[in-house]
C-alpha cells in the first residue's frame, strides 16, 4: 500500500480528480505521516515538509520549476520528477498574446477609443518576423510551431538539442549575439541553471534592433534587470514583457511595475492545471508501482 | 496596349510594386482618360472615376468589400475583381489577438501592474472552448484552422459549402440558434447581403451563455447595434469586439465608443497590404491578356 499526501493550493480539486481515478493501492493522506512515501505537490511546500516525511521515495512535483527542492542543503534522497509536456500549449497562448497585443496595438486601439479617435491606420503582422527562441525544449518547441502556424522566421539558440524541425536556423554557444541580431522577438524560455544567469544582459540587448520586443517566460535569473531597464529607459528596445523575476512577488518598490513599455504578469503564463497534472501523476503512479524508471526526473545537480 | 489606372491612398506604393514587374503590354496612366481599361484601386474611389472611364474593362479592387459598386444606379459593364484570399491569416491574427487578450485577462493584468497589485490567480485558456463562426469562406477556413490550431471546437454556419475539414461541426438555415447555443465566442466572418442583414440580434444574443465574447469582423450591417447594446449594457454576453459598424467612421456620438466591456476597431483587423494585392493583380492580368475568366469576380447582383 502505497500513501500520498497532496500540497497544494487546490488540494481538493487533486484529491477528487485522483480519487476518481481509482488507483490501485494508494491511499490519500491529508497530513504528513511517518510512512507517507509520496508527495504531489508546490516544491516550495514540499520542501518544509521534508522533516517530517522519513519514508519518502517519490516528488511529483505540479510545477516545472522545482528550485526550493534543489537546495543543496535539502534531502535529495528520493526521486524528483517534474511536470514537463503540459506547458507548450498554454505558454504559447500567452506569448502569442503579447505578440499579437504588440503587432496589433491593442492597447493603443483602446486608448483610441477613450479618445473617441477613428483611427484607421494600418497594423504590423506577425508573418515574416523573426522570433528568436532562448531554449528550444518542449516549450520551446510549441512555441516554435506556433511561430510557424503565424508565417514567422523562427531561430533557437540551445546547448545542445536541435529537436524541432520548426526552428529555421540553430544557434549554440558563442554564438548568442549572432542569434540576437536583427530579431523582431526575443523570447527566453530557458530554466535556471548556472549557465543561464543574466544571459539577457547589456552586450544581448545591444544586438537587438530598437523595435525588438523582449518577452521573459522562463526564469527570473535570466535577465540582467538593470541591463533591461536601461535598454527600456533609453528606447534601446520597443518593450518587454515579464513573467517572472529575480524576487517573486515582484517587490512593490521595484521599477518594472513603472517602467515604460514594460508589461508584468505575475508567473501567470502557463498555469499548472490539475487536469493536466493528473495525467503525468497518473502515468508516473503506474511506473513507480511497476519499479520502472519515471517519467520527467528531475537531476538534484543540474537542475532540470 | 492595356492602360491602368490606380486609385488608392497609397497609389505611389502599388506603382513601384508594379512597375518592378514589367508585365508585358502594361501601362500606367496617372489620372482617368478616355482609353484606361483597368483600374486597381478602393471601390469608393472608383465609384467616383467611372464616369470619365469609357473604355473601363475590368476593375481589381484591393479591399474584399466592394458595397459602392454594387450600387444599383451604378455601372456594371465591366468585370469587377476583389481581393480574397490574403485576409484569412491577417483575419486570424486579429481575432486570435483578441481572444488571447480576453482568456489570459491581458488589459486587467495591465490594471493590476498600474495598481502594483500581484494577481497570481490562474487565467483561462482557449483549450477546449467552443467557437462558432458565422461564415466559412476562404477566411474563415483560416479561422477555423487558427482555432483548431489553439485546441478548440469549431462550429460552423453557412449557407451552402462545408468546405474546411477543421470545422468540427455545420450549420445551416434555420439551425441558427442551435449553432449559437452554448458558444464560448462567436465570431462574425459573412459579407454584407440581404441574408445577413441583422443577423446577430437579440433572439441569437439571448441564446449564447453570460460568459460569450462577441466579435464582428465581416460587415457591420450584420449587427442589430440596439440588440447588442442592450444585451451588453445588462451582462447578457460578457464582452464584445467589433470592427466594423453600420456607419463608418462610427460617429462620435455613437454610444458604442463608449459601453462598457465593448472593444471597438477601425476597420482594421484585415489590412490590405500592397504586396499581397499586387499578387492577385498579377494573376488576374495574366488571364486578362489571354482572355481567360478572371480570378474573385463579384458578382453585382449577389454582391460577392
Amino acid at each position: 500500500m502505497h500513501k500520498l499526501l497532496i500540497l497544494s493550493d487546490i488540494t481538493s480539486q487533486y484529491q477528487s480528480l485522483i480519487e476518481e481515478a481509482q488507483l490501485l493501492g494508494l491511499v490519500i493522506e491529508s497530513t504528513p505521516a511517518p510512512d507517507i512515501d509520496i508527495v504531489l505537490g508546490e516544491p516550495g511546500r514540499i520542501k518544509a515538509a521534508l522533516a517530517s516525511l522519513p519514508a519518502l521515495r517519490w516528488v511529483q512535483s505540479i510545477w516545472a520549476g522545482v528550485e526550493p527542492l534543489l537546495d543543496p542543503a535539502s534531502r535529495h534522497d528520493y526521486v524528483l520528477t517534474n511536470a514537463r509536456g503540459v506547458f507548450g500549449g498554454l505558454m504559447s497562448e500567452y506569448i502569442f498574446g503579447y505578440l499579437l497585443a504588440h503587432e496589433r496595438r491593442i492597447f493603443q486601439r483602446l486608448e483610441d477609443q477613450k479618445n473617441k479617435h477613428w483611427d484607421d491606420s494600418d497594423t504590423g503582422t506577425l508573418r515574416g518576423k523573426t522570433i528568436g527562441l532562448l531554449g528550444v525544449g518542449s516549450i520551446g518547441a510549441d512555441v516554435a510551431r506556433a511561430a510557424k502556424f503565424f508565417g514567422m522566421n523562427v531561430r533557437g539558440y540551445t546547448w545542445s538539442s536541435e529537436t524541432s524541425a520548426d526552428v529555421d536556423k540553430y544557434f549554440h554557444g558563442s554564438d548568442l549575439l549572432e542569434f540576437a541580431h536583427g530579431l523582431d522577438y526575443l523570447v527566453n524560455i530557458l530554466p535556471n541553471t548556472k549557465d543561464t544567469r543574466k544571459i539577457i544582459n547589456a552586450d544581448l540587448l545591444n544586438v537587438l534592433p530598437s523595435h525588438a520586443l523582449v518577452i521573459n517566460v522562463g526564469r527570473g535569473s535570466a535577465v540582467d534587470e538593470s541591463a533591461l531597464l536601461e535598454a527600456l529607459n533609453q528606447n534601446k528596445i520597443a518593450g518587454a514583457v515579464l513573467d517572472v523575476f529575480e524576487k517573486e512577488p515582484l517587490p512593490t518598490d521595484h521599477p518594472f511595475w513603472t517602467t515604460p513599455n514594460l508589461l508584468i504578469t505575475f508567473h501567470t503564463a502557463a498555469p499548472s492545471l490539475a487536469e493536466d497534472i493528473v495525467k503525468i501523476f497518473f502515468e508516473n503512479y503506474k511506473l513507480f508501482i511497476e519499479s520502472k524508471p519515471l517519467k520527467y526526473q528531475v537531476n538534484f545537480e543540474k537542475g532540470y
